[in-house]
């Protein structure tokens, strides 16, 4: 088992795809960020949501391992989990497989700052409530 | 003579190959944009001096032409000029070279607005300016 | 009416966005190849049904014309066609929609080369045939 | 005193900035990727003298922490240096600086592979010796 229970699905373009006939490791990195707003629609009323309070979510770290090759057209399931609220911060893990085999894993870490002055903000409590609930879920 | 003055040169890069094994045409829109900011550079202060007074210039159009294909680490001289300025519109033109050779050729149309309210502007009478004087160098 | 009978829904990802806080122009150049191929799936076999027989598709010319501003999350439908085909070359029109109103428009010219050679040979029958069926279905 | 003795500027591009107004973190992968390339055409006889012998380096890890939000037209020095030859394992870190000051750093993990067979095969001696002799310059 793993330990995640939500995911998103994301199908290789050929735009993704690199001179070494298989997807450019850049492109894991959008996909997580599709699978972690996919997370925020889910779980906590979307991204519009924290935008709209003033607040951003800058990435401040990511980490990719990447273990097999993902070919343009596959589908890849990008299994997501949020954790770690600590303050002004909060991390995303990510599980990355095509027909249940792990093609990449890793993680990105977030601060949320005031989106005008950007100076760190606590996490907000409904964001920190939401992560909870998810994790029950 | 291609009626060109100014020109700029980018490298590809693997991230902008796909698995034809070339670059990827959408790249080449990217690199016209680069070819753009740098004419801003050279002959209008920059886009963040249009920018800096309230104005877009928004991308109402786009044609490209692949002539040839682009690899890996090719260099190419992407030549550069403006005109067409009318009203709230101007236009780029582009011809992209490697080794004199014709590798994609096309423009765009811009549109300028109001910042805030997204209302088409006048292309400012500095700007217009500028056109004619890189046209004159 | 559009004349389009087949259609793909994309939703704008944030890595689309720039710092204009809207979709860059470049992104639809993808979003019209993610169509193209889902097109090729629904009526020719897939674009690896084309490359398995030793053909590649090259992109020879690129023309859209951008209506509206496209934004974070919006989800898009781009209308799809194939037609023109002629010797060794065909053609893609598209129409991107947000909730049916035009966001952009424009085309795609693709030339069918031996992946080897890169010389020009004739677009399949079988690809003909299959524009002629998709535009009878 | 960093540790670095090589390294290659960037410019940010519009292109690569999104909706926060700011560089896109994967953007940052890709720069990282420029100045791999520009290290091999440095100190190994370019990427294509290890593709031309038939080998390919994939990437295997990807970690990248975030210092400092970067702007468009930003230049960024990216310091450079590669190591840790062991097998058919070696890695790169970076440093990437803005007027000396810190915006991003990381590493990257790569494997090099047979290109026909993708069977994991010893670093060549060539790279090997490449990379003692960078560390040495």
């Amino acid at each position: 088992m793993h330990g995640f229970a939500f995911s998103t699905d994301v199908r290789v373009r050929f735009a993704e795809t690199d001179a070494q006939g298989i997807a450019h490791h850049a492109a894991f990195a959008v996909w997580c960020e599709v699978a972690r707003i996919a997370w925020l629609d889910a779980f906590a009323g979307g991204y519009d949501a924290i935008r709209a309070r003033g607040i951003e979510a800058l990435t401040t770290e990511l980490v990719l391992r990447y273990r097999r090759a993902a070919a343009f057209h596959d589908v890849l399931t990008v299994w997501t989990r949020c954790g770690g609220v600590r303050g002004a911060r909060f991390r995303f893990d990510y599980r990355i497989e095509r027909g249940g085999e792990l093609v990449a894993d890793g993680h990105t870490s977030h601060a949320t700052v005031d989106a005008v002055t950007r100076s760190p903000v606590r996490v907000p409590d409904w964001l920190a409530e939401a992560v909870r609930a998810a994790r029950g879920a």
